[in-house]
């Protein structure tokens, strides 16, 4: 049997670059590349971590056994190997807890767990939670305890049943008992019901419970609380704890979210995580930080998701570049041997612009990084916090819709075979399907994008200095098409975003003038109001693009291929917002022409380099989990080998047959 | 406990039409509405049809043997309603098998099967193939055997592992054996078993395979055999067959998709379907029929699924609308209580186009099933046939594709719950997903479309005389915008259908003077051809809308109603292909905004009667299975219901605990 498909191995030996210069500069060097490759090899390797059954086979809750079986595995496996590896487990600070964080949602997290698994939030919320909102005392009391997992599994709850991006619709409730120095907390309503922590239905022990504080009936906002919900030791709910799973899900089920009711349960005073707020002892309640600076992890964790998006998004891009490569169909000239299918205009158009977007997602998400530390290291201005707050909410919206639209259009160009589970298209798509609606509703966000646009615009008008992201508001609305073509259609884009953001602020002040309140007028502009903020979106990212081109193409080896990356991600973004751009900029058809015959021509450049690209993106085939994207493009082979491995195909004749079958094939029902 | 929510309540009380009216029309007559319902009440009133388990929640071996027990109790039970109920059934015809595919994609084979099930193919291919590819000796043999299933249960194979759309392409063979009298068939290589096929792992043991005949070696094309698979007492597959389930998919799960290898399998010479071609005893080969015949059945199964998808599309609209007056979120005037999230405009332009668009569905697969009787019931032009071949593919692809994203939009727009299963979201998309690909991949279909387009438009540069469906190729590309909006609209999208179509075809000569072959010409066109195609589709559905509009309002309480819904759909398809449209034509800045203003203030119109609408649907809560669309909408307590079912939660502490959890929180790992 062959050990690589032939056409891969051809398109290997032929391509104009080196895939492996490639994974150095996407790795960020060398050094940071063979680390990750250690690490991933030592748990790879190990047999401990293969799936006996495929888990889409399992049940429901053969699935959450499973993935508990292999989480716990996990975490100790990964303290061996820190220990062997000079790293102090003892040591706990917000930086260990995002290194964890991110290794569960990069590649090695990502290839043990497809479908996410149980222990996430306790590394991934719990833990900073004590950090970002527990005083030092508190810190001390759990921070260990809880990083070692001593007797404690966390997860944090606060979205409810019936509320959830409006957080002071939140109605569990916590009122503070001043004789017994206790909270009680209560559930008052089915819609009050926790639901959604991960792994709160049968695996945390504590939870950090998010409830409207109450000191003799005075209201004092929403308030942390950390509360024990099993027994330490039996693990059984403690008296007034109502908790179960939510039920299985489109993505994501090996989280197990859960549901959490509670009726008068009381915890010490000492148990409201108080960095932010305290209630002292007599029941006076002292307010420290202001509100604003509780936005730091919300703005941490979008940041994330933007990473997480280019992540997904480009797993299916390879898994779809390989088979594209490998499958054959519909010749292009009679007679002639069906071609790979990535030699069709029609899959190359599918394909090669989700590889694009993936890279300059990744460009993006790294600049969003270093502006975020810049902001949050030194002190920094009002102006850019708002700015922050404003790019990462918009850069979340747009680039998971547009991922998860890039991973459809990827499952859809894989014909039948990216329907199959074993594709793993199904697990990808899950994921990024959540990441649509978590930590902020995708309008929401635009819609806190638009109020942040609206208020510049306003500064716009009275010739304000503008944050950097926006300083195209100032400049006339009138571009007179270049030679550029790049420069073109990012101007376009930014002329666009202006445009459509007066036209939403011409818009508001009309229904005001027509006696609306300003919440009103707010919400009949709500559609114009998206999407001026996505074109923001659009507008910084071509922006950003094209300036990091200036550097990439420089890079020696990958420059040019770099460039003709970049390129088509902003002539590709051009012409998916094409009737943004052309209702408010006279461009004339042969302009539009121009850019889509120069992308279908990089189309073209790009094609022969197509699979070194993917391979350059260092996927092991563990993380990409799918029949169709293996490194060997054995794509049939694998996909019969996976049916094969289906619990329903172990035995010849399924015992259905002799209860249901055969009497209805005799006659006999 | 309230019995309905009051807020669903205080909408019927309130709204302008009444949704029995609207159900009475929907359904073609109060008769057919009454019919329909008792049906539905026979089957949905039987416990036996209740599921203990929610099928979500269990393995895929245990789901496919819980749809085979449905599945033989539905087929025993349907016949003895058809007994109770005079259905003779004994009468086999192509109407008889279409009633029952029908049943089975309509609200009652939903209702019952919301992943599908194994039987199937039986009725909706193998039943179809005799009648359509046997001759009368052929049918008297197995007809009557197979509709009774009399030691018969079947289905049809034709895609193979490494091939689809091209079917030139397929390896599996027959060679006649002119000795024994018998075609001996084999799988030639890996990739070319038989792959997809529904109930065909476990559950059939007769099989319709495709296959290329080889008389002494000569070629004679591809032609049906019908082979047993399985041993018709024991269900042993037989000698030379290797059978099984392909595995775990995106939805769908209870088809029971199977591949099949089959190696010197023998069958008699009488097995060969010979109604269209003939093999006699001394190999003498005889075509009978025309090729161009046997486009009939896939016009036909195109045709419906453009009604499969109109009716995902409006079970997931109903979902969200009743939802999105359950579910309060976001106050729009501070201090007020939050609103029902349909008041939110944002969530309007979510919604609501997706119900209009559902209904427009439904008025193009009325006309196009009325156009595939008149073309196939008479004496019917090869220009028709072509027409309708052209109008069968371009449908299949836009609205099974737009259908997919309208499902998409109204899952996210539930937020959170709809990514549960518990929404039943995910099994629609699951169905809606695969409509995408199979009977005709859309970018194939749109190709197809796209060669009809081209040979017009030479016929229309000629000025000869078009088919119906593009008489606008003969007017002039320029169009004055006259005060109906609508006739605006729809104008504007033929004019841009016919733009998109010229410059694809002036693209295509263009490189044909190039030097480039025709076929290698229409590949590097493929990305305007498709666009071409799909402009032609929208073209198309909104004409058909506007025709049937002018009768539509004059209906007595439903006459405006209706008009609003058609008006919205139409001014949806000029918003979303607007960049198409500005592309080609100069239509102002203004002009745009006049249809977003009269689109935005239909959404107003519409929205006080939005429930009446979709509760006109009359889906059974059996039908759409969902815990956020229920008609009593009691989302909230449904939510809960259905996740303390979840088998996980059946007990109070997961034996995982004890084997992984407590030695992890204790240290021991």
């Amino acid at each position: 049997m062959e050990s690589v498909n032939s056409d891969l191995q051809r398109e290997r030996e032929s391509a104009g670059i080196s895939s492996e210069d490639f994974a150095v500069w996407w790795a960020g060097g060398r050094d940071k590349l063979q680390q990750r490759r250690a690490v991933e090899r030592y748990f790879f390797d190990d047999p401990e971590f293969d799936d006996a059954v495929p888990p889409s086979c399992m049940s429901y809750k053969e699935r959450y056994e499973h993935s508990i079986a292999k989480g716990t595995k996990f975490v100790a496996r990964l303290r061996q190997w820190q220990r062997e590896n000079g790293y102090n487990e003892q040591s706990v600070n917000l930086k260990a807890v995002h290194d964890f964080r991110l290794m569960l949602s990069g590649p090695l997290g990502t290839a043990l767990f497809q479908q996410s698994f149980p222990l996430r939030l306790h590394f991934g919320m719990f833990l900073p939670s004590i950090l970002n909102l527990g005083t030092e005392e508190q810190q001390r009391t759990w921070l260990e305890r809880a990083w070692r997992m001593d007797g404690i599994i966390g997860t944090y709850a606060q979205t409810e049943l019936g509320h959830g991006s409006f957080i002071r619709g939140l109605e569990t409730r916590a009122d503070y008992d001043v004789a017994s120095e206790e909270f009680v907390l209560n559930t008052p309503s089915l819609s009050a019901y926790k639901w959604w922590p991960g792994g709160m239905g049968q695996t945390a022990n504590m939870v950090v419970v998010l409830a409207q504080l109450y000191i003799n009936g005075n209201h004092h906002g929403l308030q942390p609380f950390l509360v024990r919900i099993r027994d330490e030791q039996t693990h059984e709910p403690l008296p007034g704890i109502d908790v179960g799973d939510i039920g299985p899900k489109m993505g994501g089920n090996g989280v197990n979210n859960g549901f959490l009711g509670l009726r008068n349960v009381r915890i010490p005073r000492q148990q409201m995580l108080m960095k932010h707020a305290q209630v002292m002892v007599d029941g006076t309640f002292v307010r420290k930080a202001k509100p604003q600076l509780v936005y730091g992890p919300m703005v941490f964790v979008r940041v994330m998701i933007v990473r997480d998006a280019m992540f997904q998004l480009l797993q299916a891009a390879t898994i779809a570049t390989r088979y594209s490569l490998v499958r054959r169909q519909s010749p292009i000239e009679p007679g002639q041997a069906e071609p790979q299918i990535l030699d069709h205009l029609t899959q190359q158009v599918k394909v090669l612009p989700q590889i694009a977007r993936g890279i300059c997602y990744r460009l993006v998400a790294d600049e969003l990084w270093r502006f975020y530390n810049d902001v949050t290291q030194s002190q920094s201005t009002q102006a850019q916090l708002a700015e922050l707050h404003a790019l990462s909410c918009c850069l979340k919206s747009v680039c998971t819709a547009d991922s998860a639209e890039g991973i459809d259009m990827l499952r859809k160009c894989c014909g039948g075979h990216g329907y199959l589970a074993s594709s793993n298209f199904d697990s990808i798509m899950g994921l990024a399907n959540a990441a649509y609606t978590y930590e902020g509703e995708h309008t929401v966000l635009l819609l806190q994008t638009a109020r942040f646009l609206l208020h510049n615009y306003e500064d716009a008008l009275k010739r304000r200095v503008m944050p950097a992201s926006i300083t195209y508001l100032r400049l006339p609305v009138r571009h007179s098409w270049g030679n550029n073509l790049m420069e073109n259609a990012v101007r376009a884009l930014e002329i666009s975003a202006v445009e459509q953001l007066r036209d939403a602020w011409e818009w508001l002040r009309q229904q005001r003038k027509r006696g609306q309140t300003l919440e009103q007028a707010t919400n009949l502009s709500g559609r114009r109001l998206t999407a001026a903020a996505t074109l923001y979106g659009h507008a910084y990212l071509t922006r950003n693009t094209l300036q990091q081109l200036k550097q990439l193409q420089k890079l020696p080896k990958l420059g040019e291929i770099l460039a003709q990356l970049l390129e088509l991600y902003i002539l590709d973004s051009f012409l998916r917002q094409l009737s943004a751009i052309l209702r408010w900029q006279s461009i004339s058809a042969r302009q539009v022409q121009q850019v889509e015959q120069r992308f279908e021509q990089l189309l073209t450049q790009l094609r022969p380099n197509a699979l070194a690209i993917v391979d350059g993106f260092d996927f092991d085939d563990r993380v990409l989990n799918s029949t169709l994207g293996a490194h060997d493009g054995r794509v049939y082979e694998r996909l019969m080998e996976q049916a094969r491995r289906n619990p329903l195909n172990q035995e010849s004749v399924n015992g259905s047959y002799y209860t249901h079958l055969q009497p209805l094939l005799r006659g006999k029902l």
